[in-house]
């Protein structure tokens, strides 16, 4: 008798968006579809968007067989354990809402979820740029710093389940105040808005021309990562200097992982990951005078594999990790 | 047949003694011997120099039964897997030596080594104050701060035997130059020395009298971490201001500590965690605007049970471990 392997139904729970996809125990993603997502609207009308993209999606996953799984990945706070979204600040529709046991419910399949950066941190462990690796930390560098950590296969969870949030390691603790009302995170240093912030102050204060501000329109406000990035691909000094402050930052930091944790592998996802792989040498490079560790430079800084598909990927391993698990 | 439980010698090794004890299966101390440690003679000077307090314990612990084994906690970096001293700055006579294979060999028993940070954190987890808690974060508060993490049960060792170093986690990268080369790193703000170089700093720029300078004989290079401590005792302004200043850095420290690992429990160690233990409310207290975990004020933050014996429980806690893993 031949036993199918079973197939995943990947679903990526954003602020704006759903996106789902079909993914098989390989990592390889199929059919995916996107939807915007009512995160203003009800409880239940947010939750009939899931239902639809999911019931989109099951005629291709029943051609795979009989054995199939629904993961989410989700901005937290969560509690992964109880499946239960708690309040993220991005998703006031559910509040404190039993996310995986309603999918469950609905379609009477085992479902879990997790929160988007420990489910891409599984991800990229699984299948993408971790592989093989028994432990690895995954930033995701974008509007905000989000961190996972995956330990011999396991997502590491914490007490509660809120642990890995290194985007919110304080090492500038008199400097800028983070949205999260600490001070000197390395999210108010290094994320797309605190990159554009600097470069907003730095125009400000400067006679000197930059690119950055005629791309921007002449206007500050217009300013943001993606144009900085722009702005440097065109040889403009003022991003480069500010694009090179972020990876002193992101050395800083990573040289505190590094002491902490010591893993086998560094990997950079998210929105601004493309921008900063030019600046991946000279992280590793910075990386030892900011770390106690006399073999930190040894430790490889790499790009997800996994870019836009990450919360699909992330939603996907983390149930194959749950059906490893109960077998 | 009545097996007779196994017995433990916990060696305790630093830069200028050499202490053992005989320790049961509950982790409770007897027979302690104290020593010299010849740590700039050459390296079988040094060896022969434990292998005399082994001796002198070897008849008490023999009355207990045929099984024992010999567990070190010694200064880092050393390498815990193959049981090997590396380079430990206070320990110049050991340049990679076999600690493990060479005591082993010697008495033909099994023997095991680990750092005295992650050998205290074990013996906290498995007796002390971490007893019943699934995830453990210890830091040894004194010339320097040494942490250890412990995960259901084991020592976190990182890639190469080399993580678990919050000690050097900067978090002020403008700030003071650590002894490691790094800036900000908490040892360099809340050690003793730091802890006397900031009070230094204050009795030369300041013209109000403190008990410090007193009670250090008029002479700035006098004051000390226990100076401080003792002018807090008599009711000295400064040393409060001071003391309470090192304790908002503990509290930011932790704060990044709790949003990494989010532990079931915080315990502090070492010379000065008797001096820090009056501080430990007001440091639980600031740990939540440093924490963007919302039930960070639920960590208990206490005081560890071994104190100066840290490191023969911590030697003895890791053979107990070896020998769990080992049935």
């Amino acid at each position: 008798m031949v036993v199918s392997e079973p197939v995943f139904i990947g679903v990526d729970i954003g602020g704006t968006k759903i996106a789902a996809g079909v993914v098989n125990v390989h990592g390889k993603i199929s059919e995916k579809i996107r939807v915007p997502m009512p995160s203003q609207a009800t409880g239940e009308e947010a939750f009939s968007a899931v239902r639809e993209v999911v019931n989109k999606l099951l005629p291709d996953v029943e051609r795979h067989g009989p054995r199939f799984y629904i993961g989410v990945s989700c901005p937290g706070p969560l509690n992964p354990k109880r499946g239960v979204i708690i309040n993220p600040p991005n998703l006031p529709c559910w509040r404190d809402f039993p996310l995986a046991q309603r999918i469950s419910e609905t379609w009477s399949l085992p479902a879990v979820i997790d929160n988007d950066s420990n489910a891409a941190a599984l991800a990229e462990a699984v299948w993408g740029a971790g592989a093989g690796f028994s432990s690895v930390f995954y930033a995701t560098l974008g509007t905000g710093i989000g961190t996972g950590i995956v330990l011999d296969g396991n997502i590491y969870h914490g007490r509660t389940g809120a642990a890995a949030e290194g985007g919110h390691m304080t090492i500038d603790y008199r400097g800028r105040r983070c949205g999260c009302g600490k001070r000197g995170c390395i999210e108010a240093l290094a994320s797309g808005p605190a990159l554009a912030g600097r470069a907003r102050e730095r125009l400000a204060e400067s006679r000197e021309p930059s690119l950055i501000l005629e791309l921007a329109g002449g206007d500050l406000q217009a300013v943001t990562g993606e144009v900085i990035g722009e702005a440097h691909r065109q040889g403009d000094k003022l991003a480069g200097e500010l694009l090179s402050e972020t990876a002193d930052y992101l050395a800083i930091w990573l040289g505190n992982i590094v002491d902490m944790l010591e893993p086998d592998v560094i990997i950079f996802g998210g929105g601004m990951a493309e921008m900063m792989s030019g600046w991946l040498p000279a992280i590793r490079e910075k990386l030892p005078s900011w770390s106690i560790n006399s073999r930190s430079g040894e430790i490889p800084v790499v790009r997800a594999r996994y870019r836009e598909d990450s919360g699909i990927a992330g939603g996907a391993a983390v149930c194959l990790h749950e059906e490893n698990n109960s077998r």
